[in-house]
């Protein structure tokens, strides 16, 4: 089966990304701003390591968030920053073929590498922090309590500007081979999405739900 | 806000594999079993790369699907295998506190790290390719037109064993500040999941929708 990222039938963009036409950075920012999960790939000790955590987009910056006591967040704090490899992926669907070989999965995924440098300047941390809350709750940081200079100091935040960066789509239906096409299986897509349930307010809410979590996706 | 796999409110489980009790292993092979897409980490020309792919687990064995001419799968090819980290990850809410830095995501993460070597003994690669084909799809492999000698050629799977694997999850409600749970917020918990929608046929297809498909989670 063919159901990577790897798919003959995905569509590849290797422009570098300060080459690119309009469209191909608007496709680029429009799966990194439909997720707010990425996983984060360093090296340490000469291995890989794969993290997933949040992340944001502002302009042609990604704000990858963490710990201050993590491995990479101190590794990220040196001049020379971290090497690292941002990968977004959202499933759209199964792709199923009459043949196993012929199996596909329709996603949408963007990596990004590049060197993360650890945020210090205090204003560009407010930002990066306002916007990892908003990038998964749209509206949402103009109605919480604002981190104190105690909580900014035990936050770290990590800034990958986008230059080395590829999206790769699959979005299609099923691809068989001419001979398979009479044979009696099901063949179709089954679309695959993320949901929201509904809004469980912890005992100490007293206000209502607010308009933002209301049509919340 | 603290809505990493680095939130201090998560637990992790560092003991090596082998030495796990049962319960852990179970735990492990649960958020194993929920998922079907990895994200595989590799160390190319010194700098990480990570890409996403499917994945099944046989056992204590994990094998992810690519392309024979895909680099990572090129290099797991050769005798000393290459050096991998898999990361599996499911989102499970958003928890919404009354301070931004008290924010936090539930979730349910595996990694894994280790070397990867390419499946080349004929039994193990069909066995293999059965599980990546069911597990996103519990019951295909049976329905579908099987792979050819050709087809088996151009189909790359590497094994990893699992040994060095770490568990990482939060389950749980709020954890405000005392001194914040009076302000005027809404705090709570948003559920994520991931849902399958109404699956639609390919204009080729002349049964009806198999059983494994009408319940699909």
């Amino acid at each position: 089966m063919s159901d990577t990222a790897y798919d003959r039938t995905a569509r590849t963009t290797p422009t570098r990304y300060r080459e690119r036409a309009t469209w191909e950075r608007e496709a680029i920012h429009a799966i990194l701003d439909s997720a707010w999960i990425c996983h984060l790939g360093f090296v340490a000790d000469g291995a890989p390591v794969v993290l997933p955590t949040i992340y944001a987009r502002v302009g042609d910056r990604l704000y990858v968030h963490g710990s201050t006591g993590s491995r990479p967040l101190r590794a990220a704090g040196a001049d020379e920053g971290l090497a690292v490899c941002v990968t977004v992926t959202l499933v759209d669907g199964l792709v199923l073929a009459k043949s196993a070989f012929n199996h596909s999965v329709n996603f949408r995924s963007v990596v990004a590498h590049g060197t993360a440098h650890q945020v210090t300047d205090p204003q560009e941390l407010e930002t990066a922090l306002d916007a990892l809350v908003d990038h998964s709750i749209p509206g949402r940081s103009g109605d919480v309590r604002r981190p104190t200079a105690k909580e900014l100091a035990k936050t770290a935040v990590v800034r990958l500007v986008l230059d080395e960066v590829s999206a790769k789509t699959r979005d299609d239906g099923v691809h068989d081979d001419e001979a398979d096409l009479g044979l009696p299986y099901w063949a179709g897509v089954v679309p695959v999405g993320t949901v929201h349930g509904t809004p469980v307010p912890d005992a100490s809410t007293t206000v209502p739900l607010p308009a933002y979590l209301h049509d919340f996706r």
